[in-house]
């Protein structure tokens, strides 16, 4: 069974993915927020791309509105875009309309998929799980950032590549597989200061944001797999 | 100064150019072919993408003609992509007009750039050197094949990022490049075992061009950097 890369939101429409499990990462931050309001006990997450979108759909949804914008906090929402903001008394038993772009992009670019999972550094083990589970082909979905590539992402691919391997006999890796499960064995040890190497780790930093990175960081701190459906996230 | 990867001879057009110096690197094969001609005395090598051109322009240039459909050499050449074939009792003194598909779109899409260098894992240590004589901005261009990541070539460009930490202090390195200097340090004591996890080393290997994946895979066996100028690439 393949297990094939996409590099950034954008390029996922180069796939055919109507036979394949696909999983959209977005390790800073969103789809590690999405995981963790999920596990938090939110009860289900409906991702959108415009802040004005959230607030036409907040007047019918009673729910959390979240998200950023070059990531701060839109001014009128609940929250913003880090995970430690998400915690149980926040969220629990709550909608949350998400506001993301890159994030809300690579899930819409992935509707057609035959399964559509969230994937992180916080639920990696638990997606390859999942994916085997599933038996279809494999994309992991790096959403990355305005269409660039996010060494993040590729970091997270890699590890659910790596854990993949321990469980799926047989599996074909494409060549960004493969490059994806070099970056991660590299740099396995301390994710935390590979995600300080990269442009958003450094920039989230800068903005303050450091305790965000060194959370996005941990791996398999969740068994969760958050999965979409009919534009919702929801952890089944 | 900044060092950066394209991952196809498509995503060359992303960049900015105008004032990088750019390195095309095509492993399998054309750079690692068009090195080894001028290396072994060819005076120039003429890109061209389409048989017809090198028809048309082996009737005014008195050169040989080499190239490849498919990996195999196209009928009436003189020479296929193979770089074994270029030897000097071949090519020496001799101009060759060479028809490659990735390799040559990834020359043309480079064209505005400040410098235009050939690099392959080859002469890598030799391409780093020449780049921190230049001093300008990096982009490492790697062709890829038919708009896809090849691993070989994201390879080769690890090498020469690996090398040129070495003698220039201070380089800033992007996400890709970054996931470029991981893959290559993780297979940097098997290069011709990594090229032939690869998609196109597997499938040369198949045709019968195993020689010419274990020869692509040898690393600073060459000092020379050929540059490209004006339609054509010379060793200067």
């Amino acid at each position: 069974m393949l297990v094939d890369v996409a590099l950034s939101a954008q390029e996922i429409t180069n796939f055919e993915i109507q036979d394949k499990s696909v999983v959209v990462i977005d390790v800073l931050r969103s789809t590690s927020t999405m995981l963790t309001a999920l596990v938090n006990g939110c009860t289900a997450v409906i991702p959108v791309k415009e802040p004005e979108e959230a607030w036409a759909l907040a007047a019918e949804e009673k729910a959390l509105l979240g998200g950023e914008r070059k990531c701060l906090k839109i001014p009128g929402f609940d929250l913003g875009n880090s995970p430690l903001e998400y915690r149980p008394e926040v969220v629990a038993g709550k909608k949350l309309i998400l506001c993301t772009t890159n994030g809300t992009l690579a899930l819409v670019n992935s509707r057609g998929a035959r399964v559509l999972a969230i994937g992180a550094l916080l639920n990696g083990r638990a997606v390859a799980g999942f994916l085997a589970q599933q038996g279809n082909p494999v994309l992991l979905a790096c959403a990355g950032t305005r269409g660039e590539f996010a060494l993040e992402d590729f970091l997270a691919a890699g590890l659910i590549i790596q854990e993949l391997q321990r469980i799926w006999p047989g599996l074909k890796l494409s060549d960004k597989a493969l490059a994806a499960q070099a970056l991660y064995s590299v740099h396995a040890r301390d994710l935390y200061q590979a995600l300080l190497l990269g442009r958003n780790g450094r920039h989230l930093t800068e903005l303050g944001f450091g305790a965000d990175v060194a959370y996005c960081a941990r791996t398999n701190l969740y068994q969760g797999v958050p999965i979409y459906q009919e534009g919702r996230i929801i952890l089944p």
